[in-house]
C-alpha cells in the first residue's frame, strides 16, 4: 500500500528553499544555516490512547504535528522541517486526505516542510519528528529556574482535560453546545506556542510545555533546576467555557492536573516582568503570573487562604497514560 | 509509564561531542558542522508486520535502527544522531533492556547518539528517525542512472525472505539448523551498508537500499532516472546457506523479489568498474555486477538463454505489506 499513499502525500507537501531533496528518495536532504543549532523532537500519537475513538482525521493530523511543534516552542526554536511515519490498518485515501488537511494546514501556518517519512500497515499510529533551528545559547531549557523567579503560563489551563471529561457523557450537550465545542477544540486542535517561545528566548530562565498537567510539568522544571515552586490556585487562568461548564472545585483539578493543554509554563526573574509582557504581547499570546520558584524540591498549589491544595482523588490523569 | 522507561533509556544512551542537549528535555539540540548537509530518514517497524511474532527484543531494537541507517547508507551519508519513539502495550523494563541491547549495540558500531524520543502506551511499534551528514553534492540519489551504466548489488540477496519462508514451517530444522540460523540472522540483524554507501559517493550514478526486493527497488531507480534495466538472474549473488536450503527455482524468486535484505543496489559507468571494486574492498563489502541500465522503462530479469523470467506466482511479497 505504501506507494499510492506516499504519492498522495508528496503531491500535497509544500517545500522550502532549504530543502534540497524532499519526499521520494531513501532520505531527505536539508541545509542547516551555518551557526544555527538543530533542535529535534519526536512524539507519537496512538489511537485510543492519545485521541478518543471517533476523532476526525483532520484533527489527528493537526494534533500529531502540534504536539511536536509545542516541544520546539518550549525550546524557543523556529520550526523548519518534519518527517511523518504513519501506520494505518489499511490504505485509505479518504482518511489520508483528511489527515493531511489538518497536518498540512498547521505546517503551512508555521512554514514547516514535510520532507519525508513512511507509511506502513499496523494499528493507527502517527509518529512525527520535528526539526527546528535556534541560535547558539538561545534555547530555553527545563533547567535554570532560580528561587525568587516568577512562574508564568500562557493562555488558559484545563480546557483539553475538560473536553475529555465531557466526552461521551452527554454532559456536553446539556451544558451548552457552544462552550463544549470550544473545549473540544482545545483538545483536538492545540495551538503550539511557537511565537511565544521564540519571544521568551533571553527572557525566561526555564520553560516547558504543559502536556502532562501544570503541576506535573512544573515539577519537571523544579527537578531540573533543583528548586521548588508555589502556585496560587486562584491565579490559574481559565477560559470562559471552562468557567461556564465546571464549578470551582472541578475546575481547579482540571487546571492544575489536566494534560494536553500545550501551553508554555516558564519562569523568569521579577525584573523581567515588563519585558516579558511586552514580548508576549508582540507574539499575540496572553500570559499569567501564577506563582514563584522557592527553595526546596516540592511543587505546592495554594488556595486563597494559603493552605496547600490536595486533589480529592488522583486527579485527572494525562490522557497519554 | 513514560518516565521510568525514559530514565532507563537515558542512563544507557551514549552521547557525542556535537550533542549539546540529549534525552531529558522537551527536545534535543545538536550541532551540524558548517558546510555539511543534514540527511533525514524515518521508518517504523510494527509487530506482526515488520517482524514475526516471537522476535526477541534485541533483534527488534537492532532492526529498527538498521533499516534507518540503511536509508542513510543509500544516500552516502554518515550517521550521526537518532530519535526513538517506542509504543509498548505496557511498561516492561526487561523487554526494554533487551531492546536497548540490540539498538544501542548497532548505534555504537556506527557512532550514532540516541538524543531523544518518547515512550507511549499502544500496540508494539518502533519509530526511529535517523540523522546523517553529507558534503554538498556528494549524496547518492535514486535518480541518475544512465543507459550503459552497470547495475551492482552488495552482499547476497534473498536470505531474509528465505528465513521468512522457513519461519514456522519446520523446514528450517529439517534442512540444517546452522544454515537456517544464518538466514534468520539476515532477517533479524540486517547490516546497514554504511561504509559501502560512503565509499560509493562520487562513483555510483544512482543508489537505493533493497528493502522491497531487488526488482522492485531497481524499478524505483529506473523510474527516477527515466531508464530501464536488464538483470542476469544467474549473476544474482546467493549465500551458501541459501544455496544449501533452496533449489534454483525457489532461490531465484527469493533473490529477485524477496525484501528485507538491506543491501545496496547501485549503478555506475563501466569506466568506474575498477574504482568501485577498490572502494568497496576498502569498505570490506563484497559487490557483484548483475546487469545493465538500458533505454526504456522496464526492469527485465533474464535467464541464461536470454529469456525473460517471470515469477510463477506473485512472488515473495515484501514483508512490510
Amino acid at each position: 500500500m505504501e506507494f499510492d499513499l506516499i504519492a498522495r502525500i508528496r503531491a500535497r507537501a509544500a517545500s522550502r528553499p532549504d530543502v534540497e531533496l524532499g519526499i521520494g528518495d531513501d532520505a531527505a536532504i536539508v541545509r542547516v544555516p551555518d551557526g544555527l543549532r538543530l533542535v529535534l523532537a519526536t512524539d507519537t500519537l496512538n489511537a485510543g490512547v492519545h485521541f478518543p475513538a471517533g476523532t476526525v482525521p483532520a484533527d489527528i493530523g493537526w494534533k500529531a504535528l502540534a504536539v511536536n511543534l509545542s516541544d520546539l516552542a518550549a525550546m524557543a526554536a523556529e520550526p523548519a522541517w518534519c518527517t511523518l511515519s504513519l501506520s494505518l490498518p489499511q490504505a485509505d485515501a479518504a482518511w489520508l486526505d483528511g489527515f493531511l488537511d489538518g497536518f498540512l494546514d498547521l505546517a503551512a501556518r508555521h512554514g514547516v516542510a514535510l520532507v519525508g517519512g513512511d507509511t506502513t500497515r499496523g494499528p493507527l499510529s502517527v509518529c512525527v519528528t520535528a526539526h527546528g533551528l535556534v541560535a547558539p545559547g538561545r534555547a530555553l531549557r527545563r533547567g535554570g529556574a532560580m528561587a525568587g523567579d516568577e512562574v508564568w503560563v500562557t493562555g488558559t489551563l484545563g480546557d483539553a482535560a475538560a473536553a475529555l471529561a465531557l466526552a461521551g457523557t452527554g454532559a456536553a450537550a446539556a451544558a451548552g453546545p457552544q462552550a463544549a465545542r470550544e473545549l473540544r477544540r482545545r483538545l483536538d486542535r492545540p495551538e503550539p506556542r511557537v511565537g511565544a517561545g521564540r519571544a521568551l528566548a533571553g527572557l525566561a530562565s526555564a520553560c516547558i510545555d504543559v502536556s502532562d498537567g501544570l503541576l506535573a510539568d512544573l515539577g519537571h522544571v523544579c527537578a531540573a533546576g533543583g528548586v521548588g515552586a508555589e502556585v496560587a490556585l486562584d491565579a490559574l487562568p481559565a477560559s470562559a467555557a471552562l468557567i461556564a461548564l465546571f464549578p470551582q472545585r472541578a475546575r481547579r483539578a482540571l487546571q492544575a492536573r489536566g494534560g494536553d493543554d500545550y501551553e508554555l509554563c516558564f519562569t523568569a526573574p521579577v525584573s523581567r516582568r515588563a519585558a516579558i509582557a511586552d514580548a508576549l504581547a508582540g507574539a499575540g499570546v496572553a500570559a499569567t503570573r501564577i506563582g514563584a520558584i522557592v527553595a526546596g524540591d516540592r511543587v505546592r498549589a495554594l488556595d486563597a487562604a494559603g493552605a496547600e491544595w490536595v486533589a480529592d482523588r488522583a486527579g485527572y490523569q494525562h490522557f497519554e497514560g
